[in-house]
């Protein structure tokens, strides 16, 4: 969701992480001159993001003869070819002319916005009303106030490798540790479920399960659905599911919350209008409770209500006009982001099978792709950030390097860009390779190649 | 800010603090059965808003023969008599028309928008630049930033008695002690300086200044901020200003933004549209921050940033309309919300001050009034929690005991309804007072009185 800060504002920070702990100033005990020493806390030294640090690490120069295409940014509206639905921006201005909603709202929202909600996504497997529904301040906040709910610091939390680095920015803020469970590329990014469970112990107080998945674009079928619960209900282990690209999978698969098939596992699913609706500065999100077992009880639900009164909820314009974005944005708005997202899936996906080592894994939904970098066949390189690196130096696209999302060696392409753009930059990313790539045999491979 | 919901949505809540420790699920251990027990951290049960849990306590019903009149919700908009301006809503209709502000910004909002509020504000004596606003969901999410950044774990803050809860809601979620310094409402409730500095000890991360006060409507004089700021500055102790009411005081008082009056002092100033512009919905607040002798340096700056991350700032199309909001919303406006405030203080100081066994204090800003309750002339009443209960059940008319902002004794008026609303309810609290009070030799003195 951020990525594409570190392409636009790396200029303006200066990170600089101190390992050193945070001296408190002795001056100010009494009968001592007090002197100033101001220190940021350990809490905001924690907070500490992945992309930003090897991004900023980075310090390169495009190629100025060539105009910079970023293929960073997970922000589907950065190219203008993916606008929001006018219904959606009718909504809110429906909601400002009504003048009704610019005081306070509950701070888990207003209680007709959470009905809305519920009824939008409610269904016979998994039902949901009002109070099953707290509304956030976009999906970072449903996923900060899940994670701050379920687990105390000193508890660990599983995380998909390759994952959303959001996810660790949080917990380790928090004093959570984070334990890496792997997806499997080979398997289209499925969870290695012997793996994952054998990082649950006594401290695991969640997993996250994130689908469809960003960085991977890929969609969990029923059935790998149904095993990751097995593991999480015999382990008693609560799912956070990040569900932020619910529904955005290609037409040739299917998508389902995790939540309508589990007969017992708790949920809180996180979820807003980001990406679906294409409004993700709009900071609107959800946590959906599910708890048809009563695991969570009123234990959680009330945690999540206080802990919703630390900043109040999300903007009441756009509250205010959830019921009619949801009910009003045109079916065929939906299908046409999908058939572009998958249009550009496919082409890209095709045009970087077909360079020489390269190994893209297709995707499924989402608006991710990633792409294996055979490192032995580009061995002036030492890793993906260096590949990256050069690629922006040398052709002026910016891919983001998989080391970003715990999983060197790949890198990230977004697959939200018009059509030209992804033909031009995959054509760069061919030229860059066929210059670099050294074959089994050597050079003369290269040669062959061509 | 969010007092109006423990008149409204109280009985959705089921506060109940345990003092007993989270226990952690022992069934996780490998070779052990594992059984389910989700537990809420430690800090969501530490997230604990005192208004709500003494409001929730008090479990009474309005008298049905009087419709209830609520003076207890802190939102200017609740009465519908103070509308925002045109020119606010047109300003968020047009960057809607764009379709340019639906993308992320920057954790720390637009670089253009921040430019915007550091133009407004900016001073030669308190010079603001863009790389000196963060903005923030709401000047909740402004005071979130600004406690974290600043302290740790085990320090504490100093915070006004009485004050705005939130304050210790947010510190006590983080593990921070609170210390309050006495107002003193004989002197227009300006600091006890003495008190103030004896409080300050070598663990004391910061001092809240909250001017306007919410809840005592007081107006910090220019000498009397240069006071406080002489005691910041002996003892080294940064400023966290709440000016969220700032510039919200009647015609015969000015406002000072204690920036403008520090010479060394580094201040965090928290504050947003919320109360000015009358949308406190909208959730835009921000910190300014003031360090002219480079004491916050980019320790406070950077760490401020990394905060700012875990949910990415406000929300896009409010942050896109704020330079239009802040130039074109006509002085006029400003004007006629201060003085129906002022005249709604005027109106309700003279009908309370009638009353026998009550004592207002004249507010000068911001939109509340402080009344003290004369206990011993009320022996019926153990405290102002029973004195309000009271009148909600005999008289329907809803104050917050002041015992929610740490001062007992004292009840706290909202004035920003409509004048009718505010005669009834004064002269409903007379009909209640006169009812009860008992003079200092016995019931006959209330007789005399009338």
């Amino acid at each position: 969701w951020q990525d594409y800060k570190v392409a636009y504002h790396a200029p303006m920070l200066d990170v600089h992480l101190k390992s050193t702990g945070n001296t408190i100033s002795p001056g100010k005990a009494k009968g001592r001159k007090p002197r100033w020493a101001v220190r940021a806390s350990e809490m905001s030294k924690k907070t500490f993001n992945p992309i930003r640090a090897i991004v900023d690490s980075m310090k390169v120069e495009p190629n100025p003869k060539k105009a910079m295409i970023s293929l960073s940014l997970g922000d589907p509206t950065a190219f203008g070819n993916l606008p929001t639905n006018d219904e959606v921006t009718r909504a809110v201005k429906e909601v400002l002319d009504s003048g009704q909603y610019n005081g306070y709202a509950p701070s888990v929202g207003y209680q007709s916005c959470r009905e809305a909600v519920a009824a939008y996504y409610n269904c016979p497997e998994a039902p949901l009303k009002a109070q099953d529904v707290i509304l956030t301040s976009g999906c970072s906040q449903a996923i900060e106030l899940a994670l701050a709910v379920l687990a105390n610091p000193g508890q660990n939390i599983l995380v998909p490798r390759p994952g959303f680095s959001l996810y660790k920015t949080l917990a380790l803020s928090m004093g959570i540790e984070v334990k890496l469970y792997n997806l499997l590329p080979e398997k289209a990014w499925e969870i290695d479920l012997e793996h994952l469970e054998s990082l649950v112990d006594e401290k695991t107080a969640c997993l996250i399960v994130n689908n469809p998945s960003n960085p991977c674009g890929s969609v969990f079928s029923k059935s790998h659905l149904q095993e990751i619960l097995a593991v999480a209900s015999r382990q008693c282990v609560p799912i956070l599911a990040d569900e932020i690209y619910g529904d955005m999978v290609f037409a040739d698969c299917k998508y389902e919350p995790i939540a309508t098939l589990s007969t017992n596992v708790p949920i809180l699913s996180c979820g807003g209008l980001a990406k679906r609706w294409l409004v993700p500065g709009w900071r609107m999100g959800w946590i959906l409770i599910h708890d048809r077992r009563d695991i969570f009880g009123n234990e959680i639900r009330d945690g999540l209500l206080r802990l919703s009164q630390r900043i109040l909820g999300p903007c009441t314009i756009v509250q205010g006009a959830l019921e009619r974005i949801l009910h009003r944005t045109p079916p065929e708005f939906y299908h046409n982001t999908l058939s572009i997202l998958k249009s550009n899936a496919d082409l890209c996906y095709a045009a970087l099978s077909a360079i020489p080592g390269l190994q893209p894994v297709r995707p499924a939904g989402a608006m991710y792709l990633m792409v294996e970098i055979e490192m032995e066949h580009f061995p002036e390189f030492e890793n993906d950030v260096e590949f990256t690196e050069r690629l922006i130096s040398e052709q002026s696209v910016f891919c983001l390097p998989a080391t970003c999302f715990e999983y060197p060696n790949f890198f990230r392409v977004v697959i939200t860009m018009p059509e030209e753009m992804i033909l031009e930059a995959c054509s760069r990313i061919q030229e860059f390779c066929e210059m670099h790539y050294q074959g089994a045999e050597g050079a003369q491979d290269l040669e062959c190649d061509k």
